[in-house]
């Protein structure tokens, strides 16, 4: 394979504004491999930086290459690879821990301070034609798993991480909170956990539409809150409502949209002693009905990120555990990466998961 | 619903020799209900009873009614029953707890050192048409589970605390030694749990016919042990060919079998750090590789009967999650119950659990 | 032992109004035991009733006996009884549970929503002559254990559990908010559990003057909010003080205020991935600083009383592991219950722990 | 601070032969230090090399130095070192792991297959004048912990270890058979953990002695088998006889032996669902009462070297929670390694643990 000394990147350099640019072909360290990336799909957070030109504490002050939902074909491996090879398919599990703190050492390295994201400043992401990873976070995908789905596995193990701070056991009623890639994903790694009943709830039809041929039991409209109504009183409204639906609380209620009155459901919905999880990101500081958390032990757990999910979830999709190929709905060559962005932004026909080609 | 005041039992008397016996109609305490038994399975610890007279520490020194594995309808319920009513269809946990004691109170009741199990002595067991036992360990059967099948949920159970035990994940390889009813519950429930592989090894070849048709992925046909080949040398032999064969280590290996060869194999084949489950019973004294449990903190685990599963067995049998049904290979009247115990003793015709159904 | 007709009784009759009543003697069933009170602490949750007449859902609306943590004499036992017998000094744990919900079979027995909990409404307290208990719930005491420390326990276990929820490892940074007497046995229970590190922080300082004296290593003087200052500024204001004086987060936090600010300051201060515990009881509803839940994971978990906890307790106190006896500041007869309880109302003279004795 | 050109070192040449020679100063690596190493314990493990030349599945091929229980000072750094300086004083982890395969990842680095372990074929110990190390695996001694103390880590750190995996918690009754410096060290951070009552059993009286001054409360003197007694049976009459003193089952045993007779106590010596902990070495095939594995859920966990032990550790020493030094018995300059050896071979005069000093 050979290495041209072209590296097309999606580069951006402002609120709303791409270039492409051709940026320099990265090193190659000792334990790294060059991947030339193939498939990458456009999350939330991208679209979020693409937006605002900035993210929670990131702020983009320079041109940054996006992405970071990637997968591609290995082209040059340092000097001391040993477990993937020149011309394998790889899934890129994009943040690179330090390996040697508490975090890391504790089985725990989503949470290493010193972890470098791919697209979140100062580090570049993966929508390049050339992208430099070590090799112990770059996972060589079976012949029966395209790239497409390979760049799915980064979304995916949201979910199943989700699932997994969860606890879910078989059998679990679990309810999910917005229909969105996050979501259906956490839907689907509950159903590949043994969940006996998958509730997703939303507020816009054409979600629920979907989500009903995609790993979900039960689907519930949420009606949206009245003129002036508090958040938390719409929660203890539409909480009142969904418990009487569903007969009991659920073992365990994600959230994966970040809003308060979803968290505040979160916990409500909850039974004693099990978790809320919240997986959305939404506002630093939102109100709780901590009484819930005291009076009945509701466990109120984060997601961020997810840890030593790649192995499992190439497995699940090989095995046909899960299926992802259904959430992408559009796709677009790379040198189209601002009409992607925009289209992932105003989210029309139907947009669930968008991935960007790149067929150099 | 009438009680009439028959209550035919199936009274075990002696090694290999059932007396069927009119019992006394036991007494309904006020938390307590009366069950008519329909259905009843044989487990290999009643056949054991039956062949020897006598389990473990436990003897029959006067004679015992058999059966564990029932479900029947409700006929009559105490004075503070709320739970279940006069028609209900339910499964009969069969061991009742004394719910006050240090295993009892942290949640861990199958370890309680005061409970009354049904057929072991001096406790009667369930063949009677009529059994009396505390509405907490009465459970509902919806209608989309037969009483064949709620018999079922007891054999179920242990296979279900078994993966519990073994803490298995989604995708985990799991491999397990035995192909009998409990070995096959045990990969219905580990597939119910996720798991991404199950191997199920087995030295009878029909067995292993069947396991093909009855969650597991890789069915293994053991050899059988040189002549004079000492049990933990076939053991190394047998797990070096396995590990060759799947190419790495289980996950979790869970042995249903409880013959020394198999409890060797079972931590020989677990991986560094996991789990090595005894479910089966055996020799109360067994030769171990405990180099493994030291050397690649192999823990090994054994499991008494089961915690807490028959909620959850039921919302897997009623949605279809697992299916106990290709199970049931033969049915006996309760009259033909010495027959019954013979076949089960033979286990000839394919048998793989034999129930005992009567139509009182 | 001779029971009398006469069951004197410290009686809540209206907001801030205590009448001494002489109760019927309570029946005592089979499995019951007839306790002779004699010490009985006032906690804040009694202190509360008294002054508003109600408590979180619970209301009073007909008169009810207060008290909850107590230890007494057994004076008669029920038939079945066999723990325990005439003559025996025993602490109360005064939560009964139904012992076969969900909950109560999976040892998380203080989630059972039917548990009757004394000095809960309906539920008389045990501020009486004669109290009757369940055998499992009533704790034999040994003889280095004085009933002014077995009454005692029932606080210890709030704090002990705490400490159990917040999974405290050896050498863990452990950080209690509230120098209270719940915040003082959490942090005893803490030291007892190997806590490298005991930090209480609190506004009152004589409250710290106190601390310094028992089982905390630092004490941190809070200052109050300024003027106007928004509770999670003063948060974020404070706790970027401490984590400078400490020079780390701590491995956990738990809040014994109950106060916004402080379970604000409990999340803020938990390292990455360690356990926010809530101990306290306050507003149902209160803002969180919720990315840190999210983006790094510290887990916000609640207590809600305690479980399994006073054999512990009892061997600690035996063992001298911990020492509650300090925390007993005042005393007072049976007969000046309303003296009591207001002293315990205004806190004066340096009061922790308020028992009130009863010498018949 | 200078680095000579002299790195005298403890060779092992053949069974119970040492040679002292001037080995090569070891590379430093861009995130190694060079620790000048000044003090260096013996341990079991070593004497078992020094003796046999071969230990499990590592033979001594090719002249070993010995040594993995070490601390030094640093005297060099390499380029990217950001955590120790030249002239701190640091103990020794001296197992350096892949830290990117599963069990690196996933917490359990001890269990790395990758592992480089001082000492261990065909890995150099620590007793050199030089030492190359990485940084993450070197930890800096606070000013009042010893570099004696700090030699002491690494043993502390398998007691320590052992106490996690044992899962002990406040008030725990922990039985410890052997009462060596592993032993001792396991019933000092059982201690550290809150256990209530530490209970050490030993063949030797002069050991039970030294337990009675260190971390134990209560020493039992075991007899020898009788001659013939089968292990299993000598075990289990040993065992009726302490269940008899104790009058209860321990929550955790934990075998510092790895006889089989011990290790056969261990399992029949453990609650219902308690934890039996193998930490010493034995021989590889064992002989144990799996019935008490099955029937009563005690589970079997092997103790290999430890995991995230050291910061816990020292935060343990520098808080004199845990106080290691009575346990050295003797010192030697390097220069008399042989003498060391020999000394720490035959065990005379009370030894417990012999350090090797090292003045240049």
């Amino acid at each position: 394979m050979t290495i041209d000394n072209k590296n097309l990147s999606t580069v951006l350099v402002g609120a709303e504004k791409i270039d492409m640019r051709d940026m320099p072909i990265p090193e190659v360290g000792p334990y790294d491999v060059l991947v030339n990336v193939k498939v990458t799909g456009i999350c939330g957070s991208d679209v979020h930086f693409f937006k605002h030109g900035r993210m929670m504490d990131f702020e983009v002050t320079e041109p940054i290459v996006l992405g970071h939902e990637s997968a591609g074909v290995v082209v040059a491996t340092g000097s001391q690879v040993t477990r993937v090879k020149t011309g394998d398919r790889v899934a890129i599990e994009p943040g690179v821990t330090c390996r040697t703190c508490e975090m890391c050492k504790s089985g725990q390295y989503n949470l290493c301070p010193h972890c470098k994201f791919a697209a979140t400043p100062p580090t570049h992401g993966t929508l390049s034609n050339y992208y430099s990873h070590p090799e112990d976070f770059c996972f060589k995908l079976p012949d029966n798993i395209s790239l497409e789905e390979g760049a799915l596995i980064e979304p995916l193990s949201v979910g199943m991480y989700a699932i997994e701070r969860a606890n879910v056991k078989p059998a679990d009623v679990v309810l999910v909170l917005g229909a969105g890639p996050v979501g259906l994903l956490t839907c689907a790694a509950a159903k590949a956990a043994g969940a006996g009943q998958v509730i997703v709830a939303d507020l816009i039809p054409s979600r629920l539409e979907f989500a009903k041929t995609y790993n979900s039991d039960t689907q519930l409209l949420l009606e949206r809150p009245q003129q002036g109504e508090p958040n938390i009183e719409y929660a203890r409204r539409i909480s009142a409502q969904i418990l009487k639906t569903l007969g009991r609380r659920a073992d365990t209620v994600l959230d994966c949209t970040g809003a308060e009155t979803c968290v505040q459901m979160t916990v409500l919905l909850t039974k004693n002693g099990g978790s809320a999880v919240l997986v959305g990101l939404g506002a630093s500081t939102q109100t709780l009905p901590v009484a819930e958390i005291t009076g009945r032990q509701v466990d109120v757990k984060g997601v961020f990120r997810y840890c030593n999910t790649y192995p499992r979830a190439i497995s699940m999709l090989q095995k046909k555990h899960i299926n992802v190929k259904p959430l992408i709905t559009h796709t677009y060559p790379i040198e189209s990466s601002q009409e992607a962005f925009l289209h992932a932004t105003n989210g029309r026909d139907g947009a669930i998961k968008i991935q960007i080609l790149n067929t150099q």
